[in-house]
């Protein structure tokens, strides 16, 4: 194994320390670890939180920013974050407007956020969560019961985090960031595994010629393994897929703060249509040059064209990794007016910047 | 080979044809190939203008836009564009007040950008070459008499852009150029080779274990081949190297408005002092994670920090690439007033954005 790194134990907090240093905007705390902005416990805004196992970056203390992000908790490498970090974060950012937890759908991380929520939320620190579920690849998975949270966590920290700094109160918050995850979906594929520090080999094993189509973010299965195919290929099986899902009900959790507990509600992604206009992330997995995401762009744009769909904002590059796999994923989420303008607010984050 | 990309003749087309897709702002030509802000020719400002090998995204194609460059002509990968490239690209986007060429120091790109310089003022286009050779890690090497141009290029297309846009005139934006390469230093270095998808294998061997330190944007060899080591000890090599360079002497070609033809001047780049300021790009190579790139960071930060020399300002993440190649490099440039004030100044490229 051949990385930047020094002992195996210490290169998330190594890691850390070099954002620290480099990013004097954020405050980042080693003993549990999390990553705020400085000024947040001083705002009057909700506080938006996310976190995850690391390994994704610049996902997400990346995106820990003015309009993004206000903390992220950063677990060990592809493992979820403890209760104690996403509780830590909130109390040490929130200032009265109550905490949005945004959370990808894997086990270990949504039964965390929710521990850490009944917390927050036992000591009258109004907390919600949201999960993101927007994989359309696999039903269940590895680490998931239902969709994986994939790129629309990325998109939705963006917004989501601007709304909040335009002053939408929680309800708000939590309101849109429902919608856009009804709204979003995204599909990965992967060329080479990756190499976890802790393992020092390779993650799963895959043949010179092949590939794998719907690659989770941590290389676990998707939903076909195949031989090496072009890029218009890969691109448009990606694409399809996203395009010709039809609509995904499945129940959720929400903090009802009337009852002070859990309750189910049932959310739906209608399917896309002709005429929807759609934010792209065209996703790196962390090996894949930046040259090759425009070549999967090309042909992206081009089928949605063809189906009447037109890409009115975009992100192309590695902003959801896998450490170093090579592959793609293409997210798409439907806009309306309020994400359009909210998306297009200034952001100020390391790995996400314009307008400031 | 495993790459997105379809056949190996069509990667740089269809890759552009993304570009001019995603980014409607820009001006995507194929015959020749180059790309251009669509509002270039419109604008009354000197013309910024690049290029270079493909391979090496966003570097530079990545660059154009408001604050930035003008114009980049991309070659094949690895090889330096034709001077009609150049010629047509600065044609097609200057407005009468002249064409300047930030130019990296490989013999195809100095030799090509010499004769479109040439064929230009020929022509009554005011056109003057810009060298940049930042490499301290070889005197000469496989592609290049003296020192070659890496990191220092980023940050100098990012100053000078500003300082065009700011209505610089072309002998003032010149001479802010010589003065940002006398003052930037780089090194960088290889955990693995990459892969030219015309060859199809990898550009050049190294073993499992086995490091280059100093290595080119091409893999052209460097200083030396060691055993892997931590990755402070790597950091520590480059930061080092760059940190106690000693003052570097060599004559480079200027373009004489007065004789019409080329005049040799001596240019000499200071050894880096105590209480300098500067600006950091720790660079990824195209498949490192930028987790591993703020391991970096904190590192080198580290050793200026005790030498005295403070770093204002900072790019960490994968700027000028070499396909898939895994390593970094790390470029200081040191500042002034002037060039701090033109570096906080918007830019919006596709690879670089902020304050617009």
């Amino acid at each position: 194994m051949k990385k930047l790194i020094n002992k195996v134990e210490d290169v998330i907090k190594e890691q850390m320390q070099g954002m620290a240093a480099a990013h004097p905007e954020l405050k980042v705390n080693l003993e549990p670890k999390y990553i705020l902005r400085s000024d947040s416990a001083s705002q009057s805004k909700v506080v938006i939180i996310s976190g995850g196992g690391s390994g994704h970056e610049p996902m997400h203390t990346g995106f820990v920013g003015k309009g993004m992000l206000d903390g992220a908790c950063p677990g060990e490498i592809f493992t979820s974050p403890t209760p104690d970090q996403m509780y830590e974060c909130a109390k040490a950012s929130h200032n009265g407007k109550g905490v949005l937890f945004l959370v990808k759908n894997y086990t270990g991380d949504v039964m965390n956020f929710e521990m850490a929520a009944e917390m927050l939320n036992d000591e009258g620190i109004k907390t919600q969560n949201i999960l993101i579920d927007d994989d359309v690849a696999v039903k269940d998975s590895l680490y998931t019961a239902g969709r994986r949270g994939v790129g629309t966590t990325v998109i939705m920290e963006k917004i989501v985090g601007a709304a909040a700094e335009a002053g939408y109160d929680l309800e708000q918050c939590a309101a849109l960031a429902t919608k856009i995850n009804s709204y979003g979906r995204s599909m990965g594929m992967a060329l080479t595994s990756c190499i976890v520090p802790a393992a020092g080999k390779p993650n799963f094993d895959i043949d010179d010629d092949e590939i794998e189509i719907g690659v989770g973010i941590h290389g676990e299965p998707g939903r076909k393994r195949i031989a090496m195919i072009t890029c218009d290929e890969i691109t448009s099986i990606l694409t399809n897929a996203i395009l010709d899902d039809e609509a995904y009900t499945r129940k959720i959790k929400e903090w009802d703060f009337d009852s002070n507990d859990w309750k189910e509600i049932e959310l739906i992604s209608p399917p896309f249509k002709k005429g929807d206009k759609m934010i792209a992330l065209v996703n790196g997995m962390g090996s894949t040059p930046v040259s090759e995401l425009y070549g999967v762009y090309r042909k992206m744009n081009e089928i949605c064209e063809n189906k009447g769909i037109t890409i009115t904002r975009k992100l192309v590059g590695s902003y959801m990794t896998a450490l170093d796999m090579q592959g793609c994923s293409i997210t798409l989420v439907k806009v309306d007016d309020e994400i359009l303008k909210l998306w297009d607010k200034p952001v100020h984050a390391p790995g996400l910047r314009w307008g400031i």
